[in-house]
C-alpha cells in the first residue's frame, strides 16, 4: 500500500477544500495517486461542495423558532447564491432545523473559526491541567481531544446534528451545498432565552 | 392662577415618578396643589404606571416576526412581573406590535439611556455645526429638539408607535402597565437584514 504523506493531504485539500480526514481517505483509496483521491472527493461531493463554498452568498432568509411558552427564541440568517434556492423548500426546512438546533443544543458560536483566541488559550490551559503528570505526546493529543469536544459543544457547525446525532451540522450542511448546486452559509443567530 | 415653580415640579416628578410634561400639567390644573396634583396623575395611570416601573420583571415572552419572504427578521423580549400576565393576550398582542415596530420603524436602541455617550456628543457636535451664528439661546433650544429628533428616530421607546403615531411606544406601554397593573419592559431586540 502507497505511503500517504502529510504534505500529499494537504497539496489534496488545497486543491479541493475538502475536509482532512476525506482527503486522507481518498488518498488511501486511490493508493496515493492524488488525480484518482480529487475524482474520489469529486463522486463523494465533498470537493465540489468545498470549492462551492468559496463562493459569494448574498440572498438566503431570515428564520426565526418561537419554543412553545415563549421562554427560548432563535433567530437565525442563512445565505445562499441565488433567491432561487433561498425559495426552495429544501432550504427553509433546512433553516428551520438548524434554529431547532440552536434551541436546543445552545451553541455559542457559528464556527471554530469563530472562538476568540483567549478563549482557546483557557481552554487549552485547563485541559493541559487536567492530565498533568502524563507522557507529553499522550498529553497533546488529549488536550486536541478536548479542545474538538469544546467545539463540539460551542460551535454550532460542529454539533451533532439533533435531527440526526451521527451527523455534525457541518456535514449536513455540505450535503444541502452538494444536493442543491449552491454555497450555503450560516451567517448569523441570535438566541434569547427568558431573563438570561 | 397659581404659579409652577420649578422646584414644585421637581419634587412632584420626584413622588410620582410621572414625566416632567405631565407634572407640569397636573400642577397647573390643580393650582398648585400637590395632593390634587398627584390625585390627577393617578387618575390618569402615569403616576401608578411609573411606580410600577421600578418593579422587577423576569417573567415575559420571547416573540418574533419574519417579514414575508424572510428579508427582515425581529426577535423581542419582553419582561413582565408573572407568568399570569406573560400568557394573557394583550400581553402577546403588545410584543407582537412591538416586534412590527421594530421591523418597520429600525430602531438602534431600546431606550435613549442606551446611547453612547460619545454617539450623543457627536449628534451635539453635528446639530451645534449646523446652526452657527444663531443666538446662544436659540441654539441650545434647537440643539435639545434635534436630539429629540434623533432620540425618536434611533431609540424603540421615543419612536412614533407605527400603528398608532399620534403617541409613542413609550406611551402606548405606559398604557398597557396601567392596563395590566404589572410593570412590563422591552429589555432587548435583535433586527436581521438579509445581507446588511
Amino acid at each position: 500500500m502507497a505511503e500517504i504523506t502529510a504534505q500529499a493531504v494537504k497539496d489534496l485539500r488545497e486543491k479541493t477544500g475538502a475536509g482532512l480526514l476525506d482527503c486522507k481517505k481518498a488518498l488511501a483509496e486511490a493508493q496515493g495517486n492524488e488525480e484518482a483521491a480529487i475524482t474520489i472527493l469529486r463522486k463523494k461531493g465533498a470537493a465540489s461542495a468545498a470549492k462551492k463554498a468559496d463562493r459569494v452568498t448574498k440572498e438566503g432568509l431570515i428564520e426565526s423558532y418561537i419554543h412553545v411558552g415563549g421562554k427560548v427564541g432563535v433567530m437565525i440568517e442563512v445565505n445562499c447564491e441565488t433567491d432561487f434556492v433561498g425559495r426552495n423548500d429544501e432550504f427553509k426546512a433546512f433553516c428551520k432545523d438548524v434554529c431547532l438546533q440552536i434551541a436546543a443544543a445552545n451553541p455559542t458560536y457559528v464556527s471554530r473559526e469563530e472562538v476568540p483566541e483567549t478563549e482557546l488559550a483557557k481552554e487549552r490551559e485547563i485541559a493541559s491541567a487536567q492530565v498533568l503528570g502524563k507522557p507529553p505526546a499522550a498529553v497533546q493529543k488529549i488536550v486536541e481531544g478536548k479542545l474538538e469536544k469544546y467545539y463540539s459543544t460551542m460551535c454550532l457547525l460542529d454539533q451533532p446534528f439533533v435531527k440526526l446525532p451521527e451527523k455534525t451540522v457541518k456535514e449536513v450542511l455540505t450535503e444541502k451545498i452538494s444536493k442543491m448546486g449552491e454555497n450555503i452559509q450560516v451567517r448569523r443567530f441570535t438566541r434569547y432565552q427568558l431573563g438570561a
